[in-house]
Parts: C-alpha cells; structure tokens; sequence
C-alpha cells in the first residue's frame, strides 16, 4: 500500500516498500544511526485518552476547564520526537505543544546535550549562580543579574534578524505583541510631534484614557491573522470567533488575506492577481482610517498565517506590503511567534523574502523558550517605564535558549529541517493525489508544512484516528491540519509519519 | 541616637540601645538565631551603582532601555534579605524585586529547604521528571502533565481564598487581568443573554472586531490604581502618565479612590465620609456608563494602592464597594498581584475584610511565582479556547510555590510578618514624629508599609542616601516610599532598617 507513496524521496526509500503495517519495525535502524536511543516508533497501549488520561481529566476538571485537554502526557518517559502520555501510549510527536518544543522532549535533550556539552545544561540547572533565579525570578528592567547582558548577545542576539541589535524580552506571546504595539505607538506620536516629549496636556489626559493622551491610533491586520488573546492583540486577531465573541474591541481596519491556490507555483499569474487585490485594499484601508481619525501606526502580519488555516503569500506579497508600510509612514511588524525558530528551514520565516529591510519589529515565542520582540533603534523609547513590567520575562529562558541555540547550530538542525521538509511535502502531495475526496491543498516551507481536509468533521476525525495509530496532530483553520514537529524530526520520521497517515486516511470513508 | 526611636519594640530592645553606627554588631546574634548564615548587617565597599554595575548598564544599553535599571546584582551571592551587587555590595532587601520575592534570595532558600525538605527542592530541580518541563514547556490546556492536578491542589489551592475551587495560572500579573477581565465579559454577557450560546449573528461579527459580537462593555476602576501594562490592563491603570501616553485605550469608567488622613484609626469619621463620597461617585458611574450602553461588567480593585502610593481603605470601604458591585450585577475582581502571598499578615490582603463571599475573581502573581486568578464556578467557561494560550503559565513555577508554601507554613512566616510589620509601623510613626519636615503618613499593614515624603526629588534623594548606606528601596506613587521585604524579613531586620533610615534622615536637609 505505501510501496509507491514516497517514490520522491530518496534516502530511505527501498526500506519502506513494505506494508505500512511493518514500518515501526523497518525505521528502526535509521532512527538508532540519527537520534541515540530515541525509540523505534510509536507503541499504543490504549485509546487515547486511555483510563489513566481520562481519570486525570476528571481530577484536573475539578479545578479548571479540561475541554481543551487531549491526553495527560508522561513527560519524563518521553524522548525527542516521542510524547508518552499516562497510559503507556508513545506517540510520533508532529504538533510539539503547539509548535513550540525547539529539540525534542526531555531524553533527546539530554542526548543532544551529553554529546556537545552535557555538563553546560547540568550547570544551568543546578549552579548556585543559576538557582536563585530559577526560583527568584529578577526584575530584569531594575535589578538584572550580572550575565545578562552576555546571555542575550550569545542567545537571543546570535540570531537577530538582519538590522536589529536590540531586543525586549517578555514573559509570552501576547505581551510580546502587545508590547510591540505600544512600540509602534509610541513611535508614530513620536514623528507626529517631531520630538519626544508629550505635551503636558497630553499627558494629564493619558491617565483618564482619553484623547490627546490616549489617541486613536489603529493597527491593520488581516483576515485569518492570529496575534494572541490580550484585549489589544486580540483585536488584531481575525481566526475562530469563539476567541474573541464577548469581548470588547478596537474600531481598527482589517484587511483581506491572499486566498492563494496551491501549489504556489502552479497558479502563478491567479495568485498575483489575488495578492493585488488585497494590497490595494490595505492602502484603502489605510487612508480610509487616516481620514476617520484613527491613522494607522503600524501593520502586524504572520508570515504564513498559522492558527488561520496556513495560509501562505508569495514573497512578493510581503515585498510589496512593506513597501506600502514604507509609504504611508506605518512600522511594520512581522508576527514570527509561530514561524520563527527555524521550522521554515530558515531562523526567520522572514528570511525568506529576500530583502535588506524586512521589517521594524519582529516579535517570537514558543520555540524561542522565552517571548519578546527585536526591534530597530527607532523603536527604543528613550523613557524608562515605558516598555516594562516587573519580570519583562525570566532570565532562565534566556540560560536554557543560549544553550538551544548551541545545539540547533552544532547539529545544522535547519538542513535536517529542509531535508524532511521536503519529504514531508512531496509526501502530502503524493497522499493527495490518491485521497482527492479528503485532502488538497498540502504546501509548506521546511517542516512547516499543512493541508486541507474535505470537511471539519472529517478533519477531527483525522486527527483522532491518527492519534490512536501513533501520530499527534493538531488543526489549524476551517478544515486544515497543521504539521508542526520539533527541528530534530528527521527524514525518517517524515516517512515514518507519512506511512501512518496514509493506514488512517485508507481507513476513512 | 537610636535609642529611644524603637521604644514600641520589645524583643530587641536592649540591644539596640547603642548608636545607629554599632547595630551592624550588635544584630549579629539574633540574625544568627534566625536565618543561619545570613549575614550580619549590610556591607558597602562603593556608591551604588558601582563602576561593574555601570560598565554593565553601559553594555546592556547597546540592547535595550537601561534608564530604569538601579544596579546589577550578583544572586549567587545574595542570601536571605540582603542583595549583594557586582560591585560586592551587601544592601538589606525591602524591596525584593519589586514585592516578588516570597521567602529571601538565594542562601536562604538553601537553608530553609535544607532544613526542612531540602532534597525536594534538588528534586525538582533535577529530576527527570521535572527537566523536560523547565526546558519545554507544556501547553498546559492541551497536553497537560500527569502531576499538574496534584501540583495545583498541593500548591495554588492550598491557599485558594475563601469559596475559590477554581484556579488559571498564566504567565505573568498582566496576562492574569487580562484574562481575568475576559473571564468577566463572558460571565456578563451569558447572563444578558440568559445562556451560554452566543448567536450565529455574535459570531460572525465578533471576528471583525463588531458589536454585537464584541460589546461596548466597559470595567470600572480607580483613580490611582495600577492592574498592568497590556492595552486592557491599561485601560484601568491610573497612576503614571508615562505608562499610559500615546497608546489608545477605552471609554471606561474610572472612580476616584478615597483620599484618607492617617493614621487611619484617628480620622475615622473623616475618612467615612471620604469613602461614602467614593462609593456615591461608583454608583453614578455605573448608572452612567449604563445609560450610554457600554455597561460595567465588572468592577477591578486593589486591596491596597500599591504602585499608585500605597492608598489605603477602610475595610469598611470595600465590604460596601462589594454591596455595590453585587446590586448592580457586576463581577467583583481583587487584584491581588502585589499585595498577596503573605506580607500583609494575611495570605490575601482581602481576607482582612471579613467577608464571607468577598470576591468573584482573585488575581495574583509576583511572590506567588506564577501568575493566574481563583474564580467562581460561575466564571469558569463553558466551551474551550475563550480562556487560552499555548503555554497557560509554567508548570515549572508551580512546582516550586508548592516548595515555597510548604516553607511559610513550616516556618510560621505570616505570624513572623505581623511581628515584623508592628516593629516597622512603630518605627515609622516615631521616625514620622522625630522629622515631621521630611515624613508624613505612614501607613501599612503586616510588612506592606509606606511613608510619604516631602516632595518627589527629596524622596528620590532619600532612597539614593538610604541604598548607599545599604538598604534598597522603592518609590510609589508621586511622593512615597513603599517598604516590600521579603516574608523571611523579622524583627531584627526592622529594627536594622530603622536604624539605617534614622541615620540617612538625619543627614537630610
């Protein structure tokens, strides 16, 4: 059944014309050569959620709301691209937390770590140097401990989009986005008056919310954008409206999304055609509020909408949206909390567009360990308490991410992430093209790959029956399902995973 | 000098019958007693900041905004109450992080869990079980671990308020009220509606940011109250201007908060009437805001003023303001991220109010490691994702406040508070009568103490006296200096403080 599936890829392809029945067995030496000791596949004990999940479930219930909850995971059994949940099930890691496990679960780390420098992660979690601050957490803007700053030139800084050298760190996403806002705010008021001083008037009206302290500025985002959850990101936030109905918003302009059709370079000269469309709507929108009083200070885009249903545009789409920004005088902020971290095949997402100057900000999270936002010079408020908090997020994510980043550069985790990329995406298309009625769609970049299902209902069912064959998915969009493994998922894996999804897509009707 | 300055105090008494100068020696022993292998006093080698902490600052400020930055410190060598920088100063700690640090830095920990349960503490940090989670965070909504029940009943609600079975962690104090006021919103609106089902119309218009999807419901607050930097939070900080211009907010109602004379005991009848005149003007806003639809969901308040210059109520004040919010129909949220975890003699500074039902929300964060809020059952969502994001908190951090709520309550920390706080109180109301130029108000409750000085730049300059001489501190509100030790802060360590705050008066002009 899957002897012809992956005929476009190279590597391992004699050892998997075999059933998919047998593939745990068949990727069992690959795996031991790539990642020492990761386990040979998947093993299912149970349904999942099995009895042990489903007892916790009930437990946790008690205390919050568990709707969400999939299965409780045994975290200390689970190794690099393998999450072992309570009830003995080992699966095929392919959602990661939601996109934001860097190098795989637990024992992969410590592999990865015995092999270059074992003794560097020991000491990040037990130096007494360290241990205040796991417990303590310092007030980075008042009383930063002493190896901060060299933390975030070896960490966060080493992989700093071209032209930035500054960065704020934040405790997660959303305040990393709502700061960037309040960046871009204070930088568009700041060229309106052409100094930085607020009048005193403008001040003393601040502290009541009102004008001309508190003035209407607005951000543009997208259809399908997703900026998280906080009341100012999410009206920025244009994904399901269970996240937001109920919650009081901005009057702030929402521009159209490219709905491209895929792949990407089969519908070329369609796709420009959509892309125009919507650019010319953000300049509409752009002067359409600048007329109604709520200029636009700054622009806020993924560069593949991800919760949305990734959604993908062209590079030249974003080369000529920061244009536009340039033009009418709006800071440009690039969304990498999802795409950065190297799941493209790039650090950046960004990277991709090719340009000198792609953007004002760019904010991260998840896979960077801690969040925040690096920003150009410009963007620096030259007065204190502006951008701040009391922890302005936890300088043992700054200790844990210096020492991710060593490992992702000795192990050239982002060639591993172009070479089972494209086995990922070549075998979606291949799974497409047998299963027309269910999938279309499939695209990606590196890993970060995707693809449509016939319906939501069949999309859920999807995932669940994957799930209890040994792969953990995760939905994204209408009816989309989002492939998100850690840097550290191999050619192998990709097969691997692929063999399983096909077993779970033959078996549906 | 200091001789008759602590007449209150008893325990220490005859032993701080000498000059300010030899308190440094003659608290040895009893800090000996207390905290083994604190230190004995402060020790100054250079000013502060020093030339490390300044050629550090200047290293950082090729980064970020280093204005606000006071010193660097070094935490490996800072244990108990005192904070030792890089320049090898050793400064007494009321500060702790701006009020986050629960039980002393560093040492002390050691010591504390030595002597009770010091191997959990090597446990948590080390064990396989734990590690993955300090390094990559569950998405605790999703994919939970199979002790996060466990953690949240033997940590958060082992202190859960009164009538709060229900707990969300979250990252930080911002995240919390953020969510906090969402969890209000949806709670206000299921009741208009009179279900839990918003409508297909509420959808579809919620998700481009429309009523009457996203409602013009407003959150009442005060005048002087400080809940956070996020642009919802924002819309109900009221203290400084700087934190507030230039970024848009919303049309909300803000109530003035009581302007009180102190000692409170002795202007109660002019006090009650302020108060009355407060909780009329909160009646008539919520009339207002009603009549010009943008009803108040909730009300938002702290038990004490922190940031905003420690403001004090009566709990009179609040037991009436609480009335008001349940006649009226709108949730009652205590933000408790600065005054909670203790350091008013009561885990909840509300619980001071005697109130069987005082509180529908409860937010927290600082001293309790993990930020979050208790809730009512009737606050609790009944579909997924309204109250979300990938990381929810950090299970990392819940692992330790359960440590460290072992320690207050092995170690009898909230009897030590009151003990210490009367020391201070005392101290202050002599220090008040002895430079009635310079001193005004003091007020507090268990530790959490304030004084007002004269002006803004006498008090900045008293504060600066007051660190060279070994003690940090830190302002609030336009004049004042709020005192914020840690909960391992006894009375030896306040007689120490007023001594060195006696000798920096006396040198003031």
């Amino acid at each position: 059944m899957a002897s012809n599936l992956l005929r476009h890829t190279v590597s391992l392809q004699h050892s998997l014309r075999v059933s998919a029945r047998a593939h745990r067995h068949v990727s069992q030496t690959a795996a031991k050569a790539l990642v020492e000791s990761e386990f040979d596949g998947p093993l299912m004990r149970t349904e999942v959620p099995g009895p042990k999940s489903r007892e916790l479930t009930k437990q946790l219930g008690q205390i919050q709301n568990v709707i969400a909850v999939n299965f409780f995971c045994n975290y200390e059994a689970s190794r690099g691209n393998y999450l072992v949940d309570v009830d003995g099930n080992r699966m095929l890691d392919v959602y990661t937390q939601i996109a934001s496990i860097p190098i795989g679960e637990n024992a992969s780390i410590c592999i990865l770590w015995r092999r270059y420098n074992h003794p560097a992660l020991v000491k990040v979690m037990t130096d007494s140097h360290n241990l205040s601050a796991f417990i303590n957490r310092p007030a980075l803007g008042v009383l930063p401990p002493d190896n901060l700053p060299e933390k975030l030139n070896a960490g966060l800084l080493s992989v700093a989009p071209r032209g930035m050298s500054r960065v704020q760190t934040m405790a997660c996403g959303s305040c990393s986005n709502e700061n960037a806002y309040k960046a871009m705010f204070i930088w568009y008021r700041n060229q309106q008056r052409g100094h930085t001083d607020p009048s005193p008037e403008e001040l003393k009206s601040s502290v009541i919310n009102q004008s001309p302290g508190c003035p209407d500025l607005s951000i543009l985002s997208f259809m399908g954008g997703f900026h998280g959850r906080t009341l100012g990101c999410l009206a920025t936030t244009h994904t399901k409206a269970i996240q937001k109905v109920d919650v009081p918003s901005f009057d702030w302009p929402i521009a159209p999304f490219p709905k491209l059709q895929y792949p990407l370079e089969e519908f070329k000269r369609e796709n420009a055609q959509e892309e125009a469309r919507c650019l010319e709507q953000v300049e509409d929108l752009i002067e359409k509020w600048g007329k109604k009083s709520r200029p636009v200070a700054g622009i806020v885009i993924e560069p593949i909408q991800a919760e949305g249903g990734d959604n993908h545009a062209s590079f030249d789409f974003y080369r000529k949206l920061r244009e536009i920004a340039r033009k009418h005088g709006c800071a440009f902020h690039v969304d990498e909390v999802q795409t950065g971290g190297g799941a493209t095949g790039r650090f950046w997402a960004h990277e991709h567009w090719g340009l000198d100057d792609p953007a004002d900000i760019v904010s991260f999270s998840k896979k960077m360990l801690t969040g925040g936002y690096y920003h150009k010079e410009d963007f620096l408020p030259d007065k204190p308490f502006r951008i701040f908090n009391t922890w302005l997020g936890d300088q043992t994510k700054n200790l844990f991410l210096t020492e991710v980043l060593k490992v992702i550069k000795r192990e050239r985790l982002l060639e591993e992430v172009k070479r089972s990329g494209k086995v990922m995406l070549h075998g979606l298309y291949e799974l497409q093209a047998r299963y027309p009625h269910l999938l279309s769609k499939a695209r990606g970049l590196g890993t970060f790959c995707a693809i449509d299902v016939r319906d939501e209902t069949t999309r859920n069912n999807l995932i669940f029956k994957a799930r209890n064959k040994g792969v953990v998915l995760g939905g994204c969009g209408e009816r989309s399902i989002r492939f998100r493994p850690a840097l550290v998922f191999k050619e192998h894996h990709a097969h691997l995973f692929l063999n399983i999804f096909n077993e779970a897509l033959a078996e549906m009707k």
